[in-house]
């Protein structure tokens, strides 16, 4: 997992600009957290309207922190320019998200060059302790020439 | 798929009070449509904080809708009171989500005593029209007593 | 699902051709029956050797008769010459494999450039009926030049 | 993922008995390699008839020993007469099957009392050097009373 090849040397500052630019994240008051090239860390603090009937965190929170971790994983690793695609990802939920934040951490696994793949953890945190809420596989397309909507 | 058993003849009552008791779809606006038991179908018309970084809706909202379609569709069949807990579930973003809304449809495909499994489609819509986005497949544990949190 | 446009008038024969190749279906006795473009059905008698430990189709065999049902069902679709690798997929299994045969049908539900997305249902027959034994959806690669293995 | 708690005293024997009772393993020639309790390692040598079209195994085989794989690791931690089945697995390959065998790891991540979560990892194996081959994450489901076939 150590040693990625970094195909651009501004990865960090391409990968927090595209976070940046995401809506969603700011709505839900996602947070981009330090982290090497070819893995990513995503703190999600607790809100109340971020929740399900019980007070648990959302599932699909739980799936969305994965896959843009596994996401911008794969993004620390493309050339300046490329953009990347989820085609697909898989979630188990093994523990309700429950606590103070969610924390996912992408990992990339193959950096493929027509397809990237990628695996999340996602804790739910309380007091500084964590427990495993969570885990993702995920592929991730690389791609050139992204549209844009509208 | 026609012909479901349904365990609770207030299915519709408890679906909806168990939507309307999820913060996190107030926050996005999403609306539960009307939908035969055994399935379930979910609307989210579009809003710029929904979006990723071009503007499309992010996919953990993809994702978010597919898991809250199945999981509303394996709900309208459980017993009364008995609560739904995704196990787990897999997505394929087919086409970008765009247009005026999202449109989840799930539907349960099997209705078993321990474990339900649902399939999803995700299409977005614009000016009526549907595209197909995203499918998924999932599983979903009935249970009788659910924690709450805190 | 009906209507997909055939890019090799000769499918027929390129999937049967490919299909005759794999070695491992003749091991295990599958059989390749005759499906529309865009999908497939392939027919897996029962065999004690194909079991597990209780005297089911081994699992392992339900997601390989998945897997290639959904990977002839893109085959089908592709330009002569172009081969088709699996990325990935997902399978749930719903019933105990048993009976006197396995019938998995695959169908392409996207037919993209780059990836073909299929869903596919295995059965279990007895006595001619069927129960719907395993649902699967699966990522298809189709790739113009493919290594030959040694 | 060390420190498993072991709720069968004999779960080694356990393990190979069903194992050998897997009539499908000794159609492909599946080796169940020593392991610790929480894990499990199956070999399979490489054979003419366990390929696809193109000389590499057969995917559903790379499918099938992840399945094994994460199966038995889960049914080494369960009592004495429980039996596991699989509820579902996801496996994304990431490069061909090729070489001398495949060997698959399989690895419990969450031991739960009505499911077990499981992550896998499978290589490919030429002249002793290991290439990851695919990577699948699974559910497995802990049974006391097994149906027999037939």
């Amino acid at each position: 997992m150590a040693g990625f090849d970094v195909s651009n040397p501004d990865w960090k500052t391409a990968v927090e600009a595209s976070f940046a630019r995401q809506g969603f994240m700011s709505l839900i008051g996602a947070v981009l957290e330090e982290a090497p090239a070819g893995s990513c860390r995503i703190r999600l603090p607790f809100r109340p309207d971020l929740c399900q009937q019980h007070g648990f965190f959302h599932g699909g929170l739980i799936g969305t922190l994965a896959d843009n971790a596994g996401g911008f994983a794969a993004a620390s690793l493309v050339a300046a320019g490329v953009e990347v695609l989820t085609v697909e990802y898989k979630l188990n939920i093994i523990a309700p998200g429950e606590g103070d934040a969610l924390v996912a951490v992408g990992t990339v696994i193959k950096n493929g060059r027509s397809l990237i793949i990628t695996r999340v953890d996602v804790f739910s945190e309380r007091a500084g302790e964590q427990t495993l809420c969570a885990i993702a596989q995920q592929t991730i397309m690389p791609l050139a020439a992204v549209r844009v909507a509208r």
